[in-house]
């Protein structure tokens, strides 16, 4: 698999990328960027849980139960958001899908619109149109195009986030791309994580639609910064079928799942690693758990407890902390069961403190990345979270916004 | 009503109070209390809902059931909270309890324990049983004697919490008192809410029971700082039947729950007040909620918020992140109704940013203490809840505390 900006990308054949200034952001950075994609492309798309939805959102899910998944385009704008913007924020919206659609010569509905930035702000929508007309002139399906485009739908992150990869079937390569923008904590009015996947392999909506349901909840469903919900959070799969693969057949199901999880987990490691102020990137592995879903429980409440994150960027092995989440996770849990390790040191040992080296741990604890252990002794299930520490840092960047 | 350390106190009959020194705190300063009650006291209790739970609580619920609701003394230690210390744990709170009870001629479940400081370190038992004597020869019904318990009781706090007020029935007076320990943040291993309010009201164990849950929901339940559940939360109510006046009749029972209300409001407030690193204490109003629940339900999720806090530290009336933290707090909201005001001033109306003079809502959310209003549009029921802001502060004071 390859991944960041510097690695050469595996790209899927079937689609075109471009990217525009359209003046929306006031760094005048690229803010607007469009995929076409090759006729017959079948599209699964999965959205925030937030009540409040952006229009973006309430359109793209409109418009892709309407065209029964085909989506010969992708619309993205950032700097704002179109959240919160009332009856005029989704016709805006909608205006762009319809001049793209008109432009691009395919049904409205087939056009997937996308936005993050600024919430509570009109859409700026004659800017985005005004440049429609370029953003089709000038797509190109080259890796410099993949790296504007990637570039285009960032708001606050650092880096432009991508993975890719391939594998082989029928003596045909099938090329797998993702794109993704967010910066692990939602930002002051700045929102969002939204991922793009490309591939070439052929398969209807619903298959794509039950494999990258599986896939995120792995992996895009497994990762905390500070635990809010964005309003405009999107995952898109799209497929152009080009590569000539079917994903009917089970051996290149088997495949294609493989390869999209790897995707998907090194974004989501992208996209936490990129959190405003995170010094280090915890994996919470909870062990020993009755089902998935319980281990999951468990993770999120460690995940999301300001005590054991700040514990974390203070390099502190505080299993107490850790050990009182367990508590508080809504399961029925036995703490005389309950084993925590840092790395791979024992420090609690069924419900009590373990003698450990707390040199080797805080050592092991500066490291940016690594892991934490807790086992249940329940049963057999098991997960993998990501999570990061609170730094002041991240306070003094959240706090010291103002409107 | 009178409430913090300097006001004079209404003193219930029938409790007498000491502290002492046992050296279990490294700083030297009274680290163990005691409460005598006059015989045939009740008392009912509250404990945390975390599922890690310490010794004194464990052995306090029990010894409550056994003695039917009977408390003839209280005997607290700061500085460990004897949790996560495993069976040799219960041990060395019953050794407390019984030693104390053979000394007060009691019976060993009449006496009811309550421990707060490091957790997953041996309580220091016989330092505690050293002192026991000491302690009960220096009982004394005093105001110094009761500023004294309230200062032995407290870890990281930066001050003591007293309420205490009276009302008059049958001609009689009724004095109650609250005493409460716990700074809001729970601290790195010294955790714990610990409240305990005496009277001189003559009441069964239930009827103080039903009275004590009561008021908690609306006050101790309504209150968030970081969101973490303490292994040690202990809220106990001790009646000593000294006033003569019983609970039983109606109008007594009202002015009770009213005046037992505003202790603990005082004593909330005083806790929440005291965060670390807390600058702002903000109550959330959440009004038009279909249920009382739901409005608590929307209030937690919104006091909880990351983004919010973080937005509340930098007194930045960043209401998108409000709208967005309703939308995901699990109850069907429609975001085409909700307006939110901070101190008076209108925001957002109907889902939308409303106009509004930012010099004017900087200066009130500049206050240590404002409102905002939340506005759900479904129906009549409504909620208060404390919340705090979250300062880079509070993440340094966590993140730097080393084990």
């Amino acid at each position: 698999m390859k991944q960041g900006r510097s690695a050469r990308i595996h790209l899927p054949l079937g689609f075109c990328f471009s990217s525009a200034v359209a003046g929306i952001k006031a760094s005048g950075r690229p803010d607007s960027a469009l995929v076409e994609a090759a006729a017959g492309a079948t599209a699964a798309a999965l959205f925030t849980k937030n009540r409040v939805v952006a229009a973006p959102v309430e359109v793209g899910r409109k418009f892709l139960a309407r065209s029964r998944g085909r989506v010969r385009a992708l619309i993205v704008n950032s700097g704002n958001a179109n959240c919160a913007t009332g009856a005029a924020g989704l016709r805006h919206c909608l205006r762009v899908c319809s001049q793209a659609s008109r432009l691009l010569r395919a049904r409205t509905e087939e056009v997937f619109p996308s936005s993050t930035g600024i919430i509570g702000v009109p859409l700026p929508v004659e800017k985005i149109i005004a440049r429609l007309p370029d953003l089709i002139a000038n797509q190109a399906r080259t890796e410099a195009s993949v790296l504007d485009f990637a570039q285009a739908i960032i708001t606050t992150d650092t880096r432009p986030k991508l993975a890719s990869a391939r594998f082989h079937a029928r003596r045909r390569t099938v090329n797998l791309l993702g794109i993704a923008k967010g910066s692990g904590m939602i930002h002051p009015q700045l929102a969002t994580m939204l991922v793009f996947l490309f591939t070439d392999i052929a398969a209807k909506p619903a298959e794509l639609k039950r494999v990258l349901r599986d896939v995120s909840k792995e992996t895009f469903n497994c990762i905390s910064v500070d635990g809010d919900t964005s309003t405009n959070d999107t995952v898109l799969l799209m497929a152009s079928g080009a590569s000539g693969v079917s994903l009917r057949e089970t051996d290149v199901q088997t495949s294609f799942r493989k390869v999209l999880r790897e995707i998907c987990r090194s974004l989501s490691e992208q996209i936490v690693s990129d959190g405003e102020g995170v010094k280090h990137v915890v994996r919470l592995r909870v062990e020993q758990a009755r089902t998935r879903d319980e281990a999951v429980q468990v993770a999120r409440t460690i995940a999301h407890s300001l005590l054991v994150k700040t514990a974390l960027a203070g390099a502190d092995p505080n299993w107490g902390r850790i050990l009182a989440a367990v508590g508080r996770s809504g399961l029925l849990v036995d703490p005389h069961r309950i084993s925590i390790y840092f790395g791979g040191q024992l420090v609690c040992q069924r419900g009590q403190g373990h003698a450990f080296n707390s040199q080797h741990v805080h050592t092991e604890m500066s490291k940016p990345k690594y892991e934490i252990r807790i086992q249940l002794g329940q049963g057999h299930a098991a997960c993998s979270y990501l999570t990061t520490d609170l730094t002041a840092e991240y306070v003094r960047i959240n706090a010291e916004y103002s409107t």
